[in-house]
């Protein structure tokens, strides 16, 4: 990972929240709006396209590895070699069984993919209310210009009263679905990831097993091969190996979601020492270091590295 | 992982090693040997070919993780929610990672594929010396029949002496080249899946840490979030990922290769009881239970459960 710390292409040279003008691509000026997507939620759209093509690759990678499982197989029952028939029809059993993870991962992508248009689709429908804000703000700064008595200027007024107290509501369900549903897509994603990881691992140390039944010791030219007797641990390997996937359970997620907070959200600018983030104070941050830069390699919480 | 202990679709109501005859392929006809790939290697040819459309799949799934990964920092910086612009570009970070992994993985593939080539190739090499053999048996066999005195019998039975001898080198170096690349093309595959497991669960682990960060209580409209002060915490977490994946190393390989032992092959069945498996008597196998049948579910070795 010897990549910087953000992943933007555009950062250098602009502030962090640069917003809508950071874009880099062609048709997202505010004239071009809604030609095709609101430009809300075309980003989002975009995004949605290409995990349409993630998941599309996994699933031919699931099919593929499950057809070269049946072909291992048949190809070593074709080489009149005892064992070599025997080990490839074991593995052949485990590289189809990563086969249908990687598809059920697949799946689990396509969950995250759901919740992402959930985003989306609230980002397209908030869109018409900022644009109808913005269409009387603009009217009545128009009329003031050209009719400062107009009679209409009231209606206007009391037109765009309405329409901000619409759009107060609307932004708010936006920001609200945003975050909920950001983190539950990316909870499914990093979930479905340990879950295929966890049990792609369990099969690929008792592949490893089978593989060591496989004698590959040269033999002379003329010389037979001890015979093959491994039958049955290959067997039992097989059934390990299905026990173990089969016992495996999920661990549970390492932090409280901060909506078990009943506290919603807390008005004026927290101090940088008080915890006042009581909603997100969960054992994995609890910790946290409120300074500015200043970042060493140390450790500043007490979670345990995985994988140990 | 509820299939059968076997992955072959062609096996009921035939023995185990019933041999080319299992083919269901149209192509495999003796008379229609070496039309396209030789009868020997055909079955290889196609299952590498297979192998190559699992790489390309799994080089998909990495460079659309990446793409994936920039859209998904350039959507947060665009809401214009400090929380959600620095959140993405984090996760962004880790899934850019894991699509890397993910090419990685098709790399280790690749290498893998390369081995079962070596063992195609030999394939493809021995055939030649099998037919060459059978030409001249045949040959035999009918001039015995048409002229039982012909002077040129002698001279086919010193060249069949002959291929024969040159076959028996062949057989051997195809039975030596194809355990051992066949072991060696899948602890590579086995290898390759526990790294890329390995780190992915890293990285899932961690990217579970930022969505932590990301406050997702509702906000009733009108109020105002509370400020996002969790960057420089973002920002450790980055580097602990990296850290942990800097740390990462293989886990060696559960069995030594029974390449080790120096004596190569041995003659003559063994007894059932021995342990004449000297090459192979490995830690990982080393009670295996040598009775027929009778599969039960208990664990026969000493292996510990893999992903304590």
């Amino acid at each position: 990972m010897n990549r910087t710390l953000s992943i933007r292409s555009n950062k250098s040279g602009k502030g962090t929240t640069s917003g809508p003008s950071g874009n880099r691509r062609g048709f997202s000026f505010n004239s071009l709006r809604g030609t095709v997507q609101p430009e809300l939620s075309r980003k989002l759209f975009r995004l949605i396209k290409s995990e349409n093509n993630l998941i599309s690759a996994h699933e031919t990678a699931g099919r593929e590895r499950i057809s070269i499982a049946t072909q291992l197989s048949e190809w070593g029952e074709h080489t009149n070699d005892e064992a070599i028939s025997d080990i490839s029809d074991k593995v052949g059993v485990v590289l189809s069984e990563m086969g249908e993870l990687e598809d059920a991962y697949a799946h689990a992508l396509d969950e995250s993919r759901g919740l992402l248009k959930t985003i989306r689709n609230t980002e397209k429908s908030v869109q018409p209310s900022r644009d109808g804000k913005s269409k009387i703000a603009d009217e009545i700064q128009k009329l003031k210009m050209k009719e400062p008595e107009s009679a209409k200027l009231v209606v206007l007024e009391q037109e765009l009263v309405r329409a901000e107290a619409e759009n107060l509501v609307a932004e708010a369900q936006l920001s609200n679905i945003t975050r909920q549903k950001l983190k539950e897509a990316y909870a499914v994603e990093f979930a479905a990831t340990i879950e295929r990881a966890e049990k792609q691992i369990i099969l690929a140390k008792h592949g490893r097993r089978l593989l060591s039944l496989l004698d590959d010791s040269p033999v002379v030219p003329g010389d037979a091969r001890q015979p093959y007797e491994y039958s049955t641990q290959a067997r039992q390997i097989l059934n390990d190996a299905e026990d173990d996937l089969k016992d495996w359970q999920p661990e549970p997620e390492a932090y409280a979601t901060p909506s078990q907070s009943p506290t919603p959200s807390v008005k004026g600018k927290a101090t940088e020492t008080s915890e006042t983030g009581d909603s997100l104070a969960t054992p994995a941050i609890a910790t946290h270091n409120g300074g500015e830069g200043g970042v060493n390699g140390n450790r500043t919480d007490g979670m345990a590295p995985p994988l140990q």
